[in-house]
């Protein structure tokens, strides 16, 4: 496939800006911060820089009269009142169809407009137009956005587009007075008090941090998405984030058999926020829901006690523990006693809970997918012994330290394998290294880590919200006294990692000096990039502290004369912001000493952000160096240096290395691949089929089962498991 | 009284803060900001003097053993997790049953102690403990914590003890496992599980905004403080707010006859928030529950483009609007219908609702305190025409030009009086000059309006909570690009107001000014006081828009000079930001031009802040002239300069005159001297009595009705309702 295959220019701008091609994107976003209606220049000019753009909350209705023409009404809420002060209704029933008209209202702050739209999709272009310009005119950001379902199925793409052009989280909640189910003092309901009604619902879902809280069900079952009320994403949105030919024939093939079959899936791990394995899980069932297969997840209620154990466990398997640190058999007492426990508080194992036996209307395949909960695989094994469980291993496990007698990691993993030896399939990190030798080696099979393309952390955005995260991310930086990105006057790197002593920071600082000292010396400073270190840290995290620390310290001694332009920030949960901060770097950086896989390196390239990465875990597998980005020895700090140097001189290597990375992703990090990955071992699983990988893909397997094997020129990631230096 | 005989300091020094006279509670707040300890230092040392103070949320939960020891269970929520690393449970059942004791755990940042107390008052003390440590060693700020039902039936006082001493907004949810009723699957919830689960709760009350969002029963019922789960205040809290002997008493003799007699009262007005109906109203309500005295309070839905028009009526009848603007008979219309829409929404006439005849379950005595909707009034009437109904008329109605024919405001006044007229008594703002001929004046009594001398607004906080709403202030000032307040190193002078023609913003000004010019020239800066304008303002209230820009102007041009040490904000809802706002202030201003009752006046008074304001409106009701306060004529900005210089010069003067007016306000303002008046017209009239006030004070009535006239030395209003200039 040709690299200038993008087509023409001036057809590419017409289309909206998420469907624009990457590399036309990333310009225009640079450009837009630099004009003079940028968020920017406008808090600027009203002296409001330093205060954040204010939220407002929408609420959207919708009805069709009966000689078809739509109706609709939007109501904007502030999170304390309805905002309705300036409302003409006389002036609001005008006729409007289109952008220009919606427009034409926003001027007088109104919250209640109803006007007419003459097809689904003029109702669409008029509210998006309307909300459009109410954010720019009065710089406020629309958080969310509910829809009733009665406007919902007059214009069932609305939702999305939201979600996708103006970064606002869409809800649907159940309000249609054409369903002849609807309570009667809902029939009656004008349509622009449905509005509100919906906009102050629209309020109620988000805490007191601003965030969606994650809801739980009965057995403690995680509600995605508020058990499917956000609508961020529609069965078709998924058709451009892979290969249709290939990967999506290849997982609907497995997609259907599950469906035919009925079949039943449960995950289990501990905790439903915060950490890899939760965005993957959140992702994958909001596209198993849309796709119809009946795939759930569970989690414990979780304590204190247990995870401080579970955390050094962690650290032990990592050997990165203290000194001394082991499992103890009270601890193994504690850890095993909680699970029982959890398990009966959860009812998972009673009749129809999911660890029950199957004919007892338990599910068909259990996946644990988390090494804090091991007797999870007995518990499951025991109800239903003949019931295929597997056990997924996300940590980068030292298994030369696991397979060495009397070390405290050999200690770790004996009580883990001791409990999930009986699982049928055992899945880890694509790196051998991480696998210790008493894992039966028939069982082995490889899945990488795996991000959404759809959700918040990587989904296209418009300039003006990446505008606003970073404004944010300004305004959070001036709270915490830090020192203040330039952008849009000079450019930045961006190393978006934990605060955690393998992510290499140090790495970081000095090839940022190095690049500094050897190549842009003498160079003015507004042609030099600053330097932003940044990841969700909770400020309660000792490791976290520690490095923060020694990163400032550094700073202020070693590399003074470059600390003004070095921004070091922990952030909080915010997935736009961390996707706005790599969008607009420059060069993203991820010098990790050990890694497990990491899939932010994918996330880099699909952006079109050039990366520089080491060869650390699965790194290496994501980067074709040179070519998508480069690949350097841990701590080899002038390599880095001067790939810096190259990528920010030669503007032909950054475009065309950024235009080849966006290109250059491979499926089977994505969810419709990681979908593959586990739908096809249910499927064979619940058939009865029985699976040993054997050290291979399970995508590669699953794609030869579905009768689509690879392809030569497919993207994929590479298959040298050995590959890794750890 | 002797102004001294509030005994010994050391004895003063042993009560908890908010049980200390007020005058030695002003010293140590001021000295507390100046310490190495207060919350500025410690947040300029760690480098975050403009980043906001971290919230935390509570949860608690506690047990009696067999054996009658407490044992109890503290979680600490940050808004997303729980705050839960550091626990080591070990460590933390040793046996404790104090402060120091409770203290000692909080270094490691645990979020689940459990312990033991050996009796209520003990495990309230140590609770307490564990939280001010914490906040104070974590600075960050507990916003509010739920209790279970048990901890609140084994510690009774606690949850009032944390509002008090702690400023942490308390939540009692049914959790009693010692409750035959309760679900099988709570019973054996162990306490650190219950505490985690009430944190969680905690959460979900604030919205997001920080704010407790106002909720709605059946029939639009405000249900004040979520129907009861909030407990701020016991009956024994008021004790202390009025003259046991006299108002307290006077008040329990109508609080017995309508409970004995189940009278019920409704109150109507058009929202439950924003606004001094609905402050006076969510206290009155408080109380009132506590009492046992069944009152309910409804408010319609509200429509956007009813509240342009009754918006416009408050303008007419207060002289204000602009010119031309009349009710014409369509607006007359648009408002009868909506109230007669609103009435059937709501269902207020149907069986059982309120506004049903007393046979058909409707209250027995009807309040409206609106003038948007005086229809209801007449409904009332009509459904049951022998049964009471009270119309309150709170706003300063320019009667002179109600009285004249052909005038806009006779226009307004004639639509209400027509609805109105039938009522059987008239409460009005004891301002004679508020009231048109038209009224009969037999239905006329005199009410002031009223203040809560323990919610947010009034309450004494500690010193680390005023040190912290100021800090919020500071941020706030911060991101609105505003100049800084420089407490503690120097003092200021405040006016809390909303952006209003009539509240004499200019007059404020050129008082400064003149202050500055002429009385403190040649003084240096640290000894000049700055100057703080604020109020609550919403930023899309043209008015204020228009107001707040008008001062700006001035300060850039006239008042340039002293324009660096002037601070204009408009503040969110926040009661505690206004309470230390004017607590820490040591001189207040009031100088509107036209005003209604302001009670804020009080406030001040309460709070042992002297006040310089004008005779206006109900103003010179309050303030004794010289003694706790200074009355200047609207607009005489010398004298306002002249009282400022002796207040910040003659050190004296200021603590007499802040001791003397934090002893001298009048029960007539409180809540519970509120309730005297209210309560007093609802029995009598619910018993079929005619009351005839003809210009008395509705309290007069009442202590006088209850046996207990007012004494000769006792606190109250100046009873000259022709007083005022207006």
């Amino acid at each position: 496939m040709s690299l200038h295959a993008t087509g023409d220019n001036a057809a590419n701008l017409l289309q909206p800006p998420h469907q624009r091609p990457t590399w036309l994107r990333r310009q225009r976003s640079i450009t837009a911060f630099k004009s003079d209606t940028s968020l920017y220049k406008l808090k600027e000019q009203r002296g409001t820089l330093n205060a954040a753009v204010e939220p407002v909350y929408v609420g959207l209705a919708g009805a069709q009269s009966s000689d078809g023409e739509f109706q609709y009404s939007i109501a904007l809420h502030d999170g304390t009142y309805s905002i309705n002060s300036e409302i003409n209704p006389t002036e609001l029933t005008q006729n409007g169809n289109g952008s220009s008209d919606a427009s034409s209202r926003v001027g007088s702050g109104v919250s209640t407009p109803m006007s007419f739209a003459n097809s689904p999709d003029a109702l669409a272009r008029a509210i998006i137009a309307y909300l459009s310009n109410y954010r720019e005119k009065n710089l406020s950001k629309p958080q969310g956005a509910s829809l009733t379902s009665q406007l919902a199925r007059l214009c069932p793409h609305l939702a999305v587009r939201l979600w996708q052009e103006l970064d606002i989280l869409p809800f649907i909640f159940p309000l249609d007075p054409d369903d002849p189910n609807e309570k009667d003092e809902h029939r009656c309901m004008p349509l622009d008090q449905q509005a509100e009604w919906m906009a102050r619902k629209t309020v109620k879902q988000f805490n007191v941090k601003g965030e969606l809280p994650v809801h739980m069900g009965s057995r403690r079952q995680v509600l995605v998405d508020l058990d499917g009320l956000v609508h961020i994403t529609e069965l078709g949105s998924y058709e451009d984030t892979v290969k249709k030919e290939t990967t999506g024939v290849a997982t609907m093939h497995f997609i259907d058999s599950l469906k035919k079959n009925k079949t039943k899936i449960a995950f289990f791990n501990s905790t439903a926020q915060g950490g890899g394995v939760a965005l993957m899980r959140h992702a994958l069932i909001r596209y198993l829901r849309l796709a119809g297969v009946d795939c759930r997840w569970y989690v414990p209620f979780g304590k204190a006690n247990i995870f401080r154990i579970t955390k050094d466990n962690h650290n032990i398997l990592q050997g990165v523990a203290k000194h001394g640190e082991h499992l103890t058999d009270k601890k193994i007492h504690a850890l095993d006693g909680w699970v029982v426990d959890e398990t009966e508080k959860c009812h998972w194992t009673d009749f129809g809970g999911p660890l029950a036996a199957r004919e007892k209307g338990g599910a068909d395949v259990i996946i644990v997918d988390d090494p804090q909960m091991p007797s999870l695989v007995k518990i499951a094994k025991e109800k239903d012994p003949n019931r295929p469980v597997i056990f997924r291993s996300h940590i980068q496990v030292r298994a030369d330290l696991a397979d060495q007698e009397g070390t405290a990691t050999s200690k770790v993993w004996e009580w883990i394998w001791n409990h999930v030896k009986d699982c049928d399939v055992f899945v880890s990190h694509p790196v051998r290294a991480f696998v210790p030798k008493s894992v039966t080696p028939e069982k082995v099979g490889y899945l990488p880590a795996t991000t959404d393309w759809l959700d918040g952390l990587n989904k296209h955005m418009h300039p003006w919200d990446e505008q606003y995260y970073l404004h944010e991310f300004k305004i959070q930086s001036y709270g915490a006294g830090m020192r203040q990105l330039a952008l849009p006057d000079r450019k930045y790197i961006v190393q978006i990692a934990r605060f955690d002593p393998a992510k290499g920071i140090p790495d970081v600082l000095a090839s940022y000096a190095r690049f500094r000292q050897v190549y842009m010396k003498g160079e003015p400073l507004v042609n030099i990039p600053q330097l932003v270190i940044c990841g969700h840290g909770a400020v309660d995290d000792p490791d976290a502290t520690k490095i923060f620390k020694e990163t400032e310290d550094a700073l202020a001694g070693e590399y003074q004369e470059f600390k003004d332009d070095v921004i070091i920030m922990r952030l909080g949960p915010s997935d736009q912001l961390l996707n706005a901060l790599m969008s607009c770097a420059h060069v993203a950086l991820q010098l990790s000493t050990r890694e497990g896989f990491e899939v932010k390196v994918s996330e880099a390239l699909h952006k079109g952000t050039p990366i520089i990465a080491t060869r650390a875990g699965g790194i290496p597998l994501q980067v074709q160096d040179g070519k998508s980005g480069f690949l350097v020895r841990p701590g080899d700090h002038d390599a880095v240096a001067k790939h810096l140097y190259d990528l920010f001189t030669d503007s032909e290597l950054h475009s065309t290395m950024s235009e080849f990375a966006s290109k250059h992703v491979s499926d089977e990090v994505s969810t419709v691949g990681n979908a593959l990955g586990w739908l096809y071992l249910a499927d064979e699983l619940a058939k009865g089929e029985k699976i040993a990988p054997n050290g291979q893909w399970i995508n590669d397997m699953a794609r030869q089962k579905a009768g689509i094997p690879y392809e030569a020129d497919e993207n994929k990631l590479t298959r040298n498991v050995n590959l890794t230096d750890n």
